[in-house]
């Protein structure tokens, strides 16, 4: 199907906006009449930069509250929508969009209403431009699809159609006159366009809801998939087309917000089976996760005091692999590493079909990482996260794949059993996101990777709040929590962290210590509060106490412990037990985990 | 009257929000239960840093849900209580918060309530501390004070009474038993606490409005004075004291958020005759503006281009002072000028009374300047606004009053007469604040320098959203309207025009162009828009169009016409015509400049 953005939908100039939904792939563009007014540009020159470009302009959005008004009003509307009729010429777009008006002045006359627009059709089609009519949520008479339907219907002209808005419909939740089951009475070629923009659950005023909290597909929370359908079986064949108002997008750079929304179209169009994208292939678990270092002596001895051994050695590259049980972690100290320190650089996904995921990731867009390949290398597959992070689709050690480990030389070093103190493998990562990737990141997880998403969760940090938002297999054999921090261009926005599995996090915190390690210390009050909210055994508040073991009930009665080593670089470890089925991650200890990093740091 | 501020309403760690509070002036602080368990000083230890810091613990918010539940969960509460008060008492703290049960669990039984808030304050007073309970807006049963109020009468307990907060009682508007009249009815010993939030009206649901959303007094929307005069006649003698949830106070700075918490609780005692500020003294012009550069030439041939005439220079000081009619400009290139160019360092404002208008922004905690006086200077009064410009309050050549022009020796340069073409005076001042400022800046203009207030409006620039606020006199002769970009920390943070008066605006352009000056190109698009707007006499909007003109039209039939001059460092001016009572600032058209001025920045 064709895919449209409208200019509103990106920041910057309009050649800017231009260039970015060209590049991104989209075949045309909406364009917002403010857009024009403040370019340079002459309407010819608009439309010649869009040919360059291979964009059709697809909409043009130059009016408000045309109809229902008295006729000394409508004659002046006219006047107007000649004028713009004739730089729509220029420009060479042949639809006009027309919302329902909002003014006060508007009249509830449905008569009225019909016969303005068909006036206004028949001027329109002197100009050969066709009027897609839609009802805005909050319009002053018309605000639901099938009362905008109902008039055009009864103006009954060819040059008059309807245009759906995706918000506008399913904002209204229940209102009869928005349920997008009655999208199929109206023909298909009365549907002259069709306008999509997700948006999370907001108990707000709607009008606020849609200027400033829109989203692309499937970042928000209405069933999109749900009503394209619907619009598709009424024979609507025109272009999908993002309308997305968001606070965030104007500000973010154009390029890979238009990357963005053309993957939400992309994932969208396979959700209701229209899609050209290979099917998701879910990994099964965390491979590897790479640090890479310009000073590898911290990082090295923090793995060893944690149990890890350094089994293998990179045949070709400055880069060994640390194990213990499933838990693996190359560090690497090649021309990669950065001089701000250790970070977290690349991610090793288990894949059943590696070349699969791969070519489904790309086919959604998101970067092809090319391999300095070395002649006895793996090939491995990867692309780039939205925040930069490599992702690897990869096997390990399984039959008739090729093992990405084969690129390590053991280093004849074996593995120590640490008996219940062990780590048993990566319980989940946590990576924060730049602020204005947040969603990006999210649909991206899902989309691209297969993850489910679970509800976002806002946390108290001493500087501000933080969102977060956790990504997982059904089994949790992957689990990612991406979190956005308080203060945009701050030093904790790039924080990461890998989560270890223990079965006993006590022994696997002693032993840490024992072997020259060093944990978070918690402050004494928050164990109190534990005391006030809990009853325990004997001994054991005193004991995680001790060690700066944080704990959390779940109300299905699920257990989490866990604590957090030293940090270096930009990257530290968390030790976890998870009992009786809990699912979450700890997120009502974070506030006051927070603030002891804060205070670790503020000391030194 | 005592004040406090909640700790919540301050960012940081607890000694940081501890010590803002204190430095900022006030006498006590209630403490959030979260702030106390990331800390790592004891209980013991808060107490003591508090008693040096001159701050009483005023309250303290261990608990939720606590009322209203079966036996077992209120014996489980019960003893939960039991360790918060042991806590409290190692604090200091004798008053603890009970906010309404939002549980679906609790029972909708005031006696059942009734009861166990009974039994819960006589736990409370063997411990000597007293019980608040608060009724939250979006409280299961109790949501109005009323209600809440009615229930502690019932239990009667000496150790149980109600506190008030301001934006649980105004957030339900029109619910009778919110109405504020009912606080006369409530006996004032039985008030044990009042807290004060103000917050913009905003259509959305109240837990997240009052979550992310509030306030200080006087910032928002909600009428605090006449809530705090009922609490004050129901013999109410605690502590004013703010709980202001804010996600951009979260992150500001805690020193100035706590300076603005506590002049907000100035001016609100002042509006309720409690205050001990001296009357405000309203300024009746801008006396001049001050820039400072590093390179005086731009600036100066800017001037002159503009007809601009250098008048005087400083006996002491390399400042130059440029007037026109009744606009004056100070270029100063000494030692506070910035390498970054050219700002707009200094405002000073026409006064009635120069010191009593200083002494009232000193009480209100405006940071007097020292200023460097040679012996022959004369002494301005001058205090720095929120964003650093410095204020001078002064007179310009009246009578009684020591001009500050004084200072300046006549350079024998005498005012060109430029006709109808000539600068009249300064039309407004547009500042630029840093965006965890806009509330406190708003604040400041209001109840500092006592201007007038207009509403709020979103202006899209290419790059996001920009916020604007004006603030004047009601005669119009001071005019200042405060901006905030839309990137944090982005280049345009600080920029700053200076608008000029001209009663022939085309005349004032043409005449700027002759002298070699500039003026921002505006796209032709704009100019059709406006045909299809209005109605121009021949030629008019050819004019527009070669000299750059913006024009605007008010329903009541003000137009203003306004047009930008070339920028130098951050700082430009803009050419303006009232007519017929226009009292904007051309809002709707800052998209266009705004783009054009990215434009000609893009193009050198």
């Amino acid at each position: 199907m064709r895919t449209s953005i409208a200019t509103v939908s990106l920041s910057g100039t309009l050649t800017e906006k231009l260039t970015a939904a060209a590049r991104a792939g989209f075949d045309g563009v909406e364009i917002f009449e403010n857009d024009v007014l403040a370019s340079p540009l002459t309407p010819e020159q608009i439309r010649t930069l869009c040919a360059d470009l291979g964009l059709t302009i697809d909409l043009y959005q130059p009016m408000r509250d045309i109809e229902g008004v008295p006729p000394d009003a409508f004659a002046r509307n006219l006047r107007r929508a000649e004028h713009k009729f004739r730089v729509m010429r220029r420009l060479g777009a042949d639809t006009v969009l027309v919302c329902s008006s909002v003014s006060p002045l508007a009249a509830d006359d449905d008569a009225l209403v019909a016969d303005q627009l068909r006036r206004l059709a028949e001027r329109a089609a002197d100009h050969g431009i066709r009027v897609a009519y839609e009802a805005l949520a909050w319009g002053r008479h018309v605000n639901t699809y099938r009362h905008a339907w109902r008039i055009v219907e009864e103006a009954g002209h060819p040059a008059l159609g309807v245009c759906l808005d995706s918000f506008h419909i399913l904002a209204k939740g229940s209102d009869p006159g928005s349920d997008p089951k009655g999208i199929g009475d109206i023909p298909g070629d009365k549907i002259f366009f069709l306008q999509l923009a997700d948006a999370p659950y907001l108990a707000m005023d709607v009008l606020q809801w849609s200027r400033h909290h829109r989203c692309f597909p499937g970042q928000g929370d209405l069933d999109l998939a749900g009503l394209l359908r619907h619009v598709l079986r009424a024979g609507y064949r025109g272009p999908l087309s993002l309308e997305v108002f968001n606070d965030v997008f104007r500000q973010a750079e154009a390029g890979p917000t238009a990357v963005d929304a053309l993957r939400s179209l992309l994932i969208l169009q396979e959700a209701v089976g229209e899609g050209g994208a290979p099917a998701p292939v879910v990994p099964t678990g965390i491979a590897f996760t790479e640090l890479v270092t310009p000073d590898v002596e911290p990082a090295a001895a923090l793995l060893t005091a944690l149990g890890f051994t350094r089994t293998g050695r990179h045949r070709n590259k400055p880069v060994h692999l640390w194990e213990q049980g499933e838990a693996r972690v190359l560090l690497n100290t090649g021309p990669a590493a950065r001089r701000d320190g250790t970070v977290l650089a690349a991610v090793g996904l288990e894949s059943p079909d590696p070349a699969g995921a791969a070519h489904r990731a790309e086919t959604l867009l998101a970067p092809v990482l090319p391999r300095r390949r070395a002649p006895s290398d793996v090939l491995l597959d990867a692309v780039a996260a939205p925040d930069g992070t490599e992702l690897f689709f990869c096997a390990t050690d399984r039959p008739r794949l090729t093992s990405w480990k084969r690129d390590f030389e053991p280093t004849g070093e074996r593995q120590t059993d640490h008996g219940t103190g062990g780590v048993r493998g990566i319980d989940h990562l946590a990576l924060t996101q730049p602020w204005y990737q947040f969603d990006e990141a999210a649909l991206f997880h899902q989309g691209v990777l297969g993850l489910d998403a679970q509800d976002s969760v806002d946390v108290a940090d001493p500087y501000g709040l933080r969102r977060s938002r956790a990504f997982s297999t059904a089994d949790g054999s992957v689990r990612v929590a991406l979190g956005v921090g308080p203060a945009p261009g701050g030093e904790d926005d790039h924080a990461q962290h890998i989560a270890l599995a223990t079965d006993d996090i006590v022994t696997a915190a002693r032993r840490h210590l024992s072997a020259g390690g060093h944990l978070l210390p918690i402050p004494a009050n928050y164990y109190d509060d534990l005391a006030a909210r809990y009853e325990f055994e004997p001994d054991e508040l005193d004991t995680y106490r001790e060690l700066g073991i944080l704990y959390d009930r779940e109300a299905g009665g699920g257990t989490f412990r866990h604590c957090y080593t030293r940090t270096v670089g930009r990257v530290f470890f968390e030790l976890t037990q998870r009992d009786d089925g809990y699912r979450g991650y700890g997120a009502q200890n974070a506030p006051v985990r927070l603030a002891a990093q804060h205070e670790a740091g503020a000391a030194g």
